[in-house]
């Protein structure tokens, strides 16, 4: 079975469309990836880059992104809303096919090392890939951002994975890891009351006793009026869709409140439809070789 | 996007391994072609070859594959409990991504053609292909066997619709046509009355008033003990699995029975398993273009 993993590289640069568009090239050039996705946002002046391919060359790409980062993103004079520690910010790493999340762990930490030693950048690995609890979170490692780096790894608290003890002049730090694909999942109510959407967020949400792998707040929908559980899912394989799904609507059946319908947003893994569908034909002994296109790309 | 399309040709041989390997080899040496799978059945002497590729390829190979079925296969001395018509019996082509039904109904008009003026092999259009309604039905094309070939093709109603009058001594006729993939699909019952599950068989298939694509009877699993309702879908677009299962439990409701699970058997293709999902998900607006896996299959 052929291996696909996605990488979502994130860079602080989200306004000058010609380095984007170098980075872009430089992973592009890799044989054996695809770009399947370029998002620059101005406010943020970051973009995020969506790439897939096999590890080694995904390795490939990313040495090739940090050559054009290091070399063009000063964060000594970058300016944007959204936290940064470095050039290339942030490097998660993402099982889509015919791999787990460990052999993703183990290609953060490869390509992390690797960048580390080659550009002299620091590596903090975070999820997954994390070396204690206390990194685990990425906004954890990124508190104090880029300005306040120098004075942060002094802490030994804060010593990097890989690479020198303080941050690269201009290209400050990075943080590696893997992650589960994310769902953006969200549920339609059948009512104008936000107050609902946000008891049933609550009430599915791990931040306040809900399930492990769901974030949730509730959302009013002004142009259909209507109140919207909107959800991300962090790990489908281990809180899936269905279940959420069905909390939702026996939540919403305590205030007398229908699920009008739900939506996915950007794109879901096949296999996390598969276990909707799974689980709601009763399938026996279900296994995704079962699916003809798999099959037919097995013998591709 | 990626055009794919099955072929699931039947030929007179499932006892000489020699033969049907012959066989096999033919249509794996075309170049855009992918053998998925040979089923061979000694007593039925038939073998099921899956072939996946692209409108061209596949019609290099089914030439490739007449080529070796008609040097081959005696019709005349051919033995065994399936009905048969010819040395390549039937050629169904099946869409699978990027085309539809219309695309195959050329297809198998085409290579067809190519056929029957090559080898000078009678050919019959059915199902979605056919040329008239008394054709649709394999069973009725096929009806008399190679022994009655001769005659039957003097009828008028049963004239090929490509090649000679008559059928080739010894390769006799091909039939082939277009389908819908096939979906063999089982839902237990948690009773051991067999009853029960042969009149909610006959509630749901098209025979005896039931959904227009799906074919049904009641059989016992003696293993488990248990009823089974046992379906053929043969066109999941227009008659969902998801419906079939919801009146299969209704059905099973007003005899107080329960479901207990339900199976595929074989491949089954994604969208059957999407089209589940978004149903008991509620899903609004979804498109198979939002799974990630077909994302990257695009930039392919």
């Amino acid at each position: 079975m052929r291996q696909v993993i996605e990488c979502v590289p994130n860079i602080s640069e989200g306004r000058r469309s010609e380095v984007v568009s170098e980075a872009a090239t430089a992973v592009e050039g890799v044989s054996g990836v695809r770009l399947l996705d370029v998002q620059s946002d101005k406010d943020h002046n970051r973009s995020v880059l969506t790439l897939a391919g096999d590890a080694a060359a995904l390795g490939e790409a990313i040495v090739g992104l940090f050559e054009v980062a290091t070399a063009r993103i000063d964060l000594r004079t970058h300016e944007g809303g959204h936290p940064r520690l470095g050039a290339v910010d942030v490097v998660p790493f993402v099982p889509i096919e015919g791999v787990g999340l460990p052999e993703c762990v183990a290609l953060a930490r490869e390509v992390g090392e690797r960048v580390a030693e080659r550009f002299g950048i620091p590596v903090f690995l975070y999820e997954e890939a994390a070396s204690a609890p206390h990194r685990r979170n990425l906004e954890d490692v990124r508190r104090g951002q880029f300005e306040g780096l120098a004075e942060k790894m002094k802490d030994p608290l804060w010593a990097p994975d890989f690479g020198p003890s303080g941050p690269h002049p201009s290209a400050g730090a990075a943080v590696f890891g893997a992650r589960m694909p994310l769902i953006a999942y969200n549920v339609n109510l059948g009512t104008s009351d936000i107050e609902v959407a946000k008891r049933i967020a609550k009430a599915i949400r791990h931040s306040s006793g809900g399930y492990r792998y769901a974030k949730a707040m509730g959302v009013m929908l002004d142009e259909r009026r209507i109140a919207q559980v909107s959800i991300n899912m962090t790990d489908f394989k281990k809180t899936p869709l269905h279940r959420v799904f069905e909390t939702v609507r026996s939540e919403a059946e305590r205030y007398g409140v229908p699920v009008v319908g739900s939506e996915v947003v950007g794109l879901v893994p096949s296999e996390a439809l598969f276990d909707a569908a799974a689980h709601s034909l009763r399938l026996e002994g279900f296994t995704p070789a079962q699916v003809l296109e798999n099959k037919i790309r097995e013998t591709e």
